[in-house]
């Protein structure tokens, strides 16, 4: 009778549950750049145990695959559907706070957000980012200060932020002009900007593809309170990615994102008295101002 | 003076490094699909566990988002690079080692793979996997049985497997014949079947894509040890995924997937003798065998 008995050695392992963490984690352990090595460690850790915690099946681990893999084909050059899910699920909140956790007196950092994927035209101080020509105008005035009080003069402040409608100009293509609701501004010899542009109103994160399908299948809403984004670096200052949000706004509770902090919050409020116009704007208009605090390097 | 004093209220949340992962949480818990629910309360835990052990940089976590993008954009109708990754985390021999802990005396499972993407052709008892016609001849010879020995008539047997110069169909589709190394049969009434193919040989995961690029950062080899997959069903048993691997081969020790179990590798031993011969084939050839034990569902 023929041996068809096993031709294993005694080299080869026979992973199972008890054995194939470890197994894993070691054969990442030749790699050179060692915070890589630590940061897949750590990663395959904590990947295996939430799947031990959750035993699924063979058909609920593939739906997390195809999940993951929709959410690839979703994402292109104007869209990226990763930092949305990256946002929706806090993490792109909690690395932020991670990050800037020391930052003593320093404005307060929140998420980049998907939609900085475009440069930022070059503005003038003063000038509109509105380049369709709304008729209701927001001056956002604001100074660049050093945590100890001193303006920074030819700071560097990005800005963006989606139309009056809830839409940022990569998602319109068609409709808006490219750099619509963006600005590159430089400050003055006192740390300060202004810019003119429309009042921002809460929208939704979009939801066409399987971020939003996760949220409709959860009962979550999509929506963002309504925000202005800056991007604010200075010589020999820790740059900042931060926001500021509108009081008021119905969704400032309950961020799809996670990323209200009550100190970014401001009042945008309406001027009507001409005495009290600046910048030679003629009332009705309305005004946002923030203070952008950076620590040194 | 304008006041511009913060306009947030009570209702406004200030989520922090402390208070961020309850609030993800909370924020799916209307989901009327109580295991989705679950299922992303626990990842999101341990993924936000993840990140405060790592502590990433902004930088750091968009690499991993742009990882995660080129792992989807390079998976297609004939390639799925995030099973790929699944697989060489371990994961994938994970869930299949939890869902099958409990088949006792059942034929072990292994991972499914990435290329069981096309429908085996149907084939005859006998018939060959090889369409494209090399000289030696490997015979593998199988009893599909349930737990008690009873043998399983009528049984379906999937069996896929890479070329002899490891690659499978799909990923030639201008060399090889679509449905070669593949084939659907169906045990006779002694549960027993049998087919002629081409002895497999060890080979490399698909590498160019962000799944190989990662092997070769961190100094991991890319090859499975060689083997024969199958899927097996029968009525009234529990479907088993798994593979032969061939003894001897070098890279049993070190499966690029984690998916080596002792009691699945085989000999494929030659048979010289003409009087040993089987089937009507004129030796020398090579011959494998395997019993597939299922268990009742």
């Amino acid at each position: 009778m023929v041996n068809h008995s096993s031709g294993a050695d005694e080299v080869t392992p026979d992973l199972g549950e008890g054995t194939i963490t470890a197994a894993v984690v070691e054969s990442f352990a030749g790699a050179k750049d060692e915070r890589l090595a630590h940061c897949i460690a750590v990663l395959v850790r904590h990947l295996h145990a939430a799947v031990r915690e959750l035993e699924p099946t063979s058909a609920e681990w593939l739906a997390v695959v195809e999940f993951l893999t929709a959410t690839g084909h979703k994402s292109d050059d104007t869209r990226q559907e990763f930092v949305l899910l990256s946002d929706v699920l806090g993490v792109s909140a909690l690395v932020e706070n991670i990050n800037h956790r020391k930052a003593g007196g320093a404005t307060e950092a929140t998420v980049l957000g998907p939609f900085h994927m475009t440069q930022s035209p070059p503005r003038e101080l003063g000038d509109s980012l509105d380049e369709v020509g709304h008729d209701e105008v927001c001056l956002v005035t604001g100074q660049v200060r050093s945590v100890d009080g001193t303006p920074l003069a030819g700071a560097s402040v990005d800005v963006w932020q989606a139309d009056d409608a809830g839409f940022y100009d990569v998602q319109q293509p068609d409709i808006q002009p490219a750099g619509n609701g963006r600005g590159l501004f430089t400050t003055d010899a006192q740390g300060r900007f202004h810019f003119r542009t429309v009042v921002p109103v809460h929208y939704p994160i979009p939801t066409d593809g399987p971020v939003g399908a996760l949220l409709l299948d959860t009962g979550r809403h999509p929506y963002r309170p309504a925000h202005i984004h800056f991007l604010v670096e200075a010589d020999g200052h820790r740059p900042v990615t931060t926001h500021i949000f509108v009081s008021g706004d119905p969704y400032l509770g309950s961020d799809a994102v996670f990323s209200v902090k009550r100190s970014l919050v401001r009042e945008v409020r309406l001027v009507e008295d001409p005495r009290g116009a600046e910048y030679g704007l003629t009332p009705p208009y309305r005004h946002a101002h923030i203070e952008l605090v950076l620590e040194p390097a």
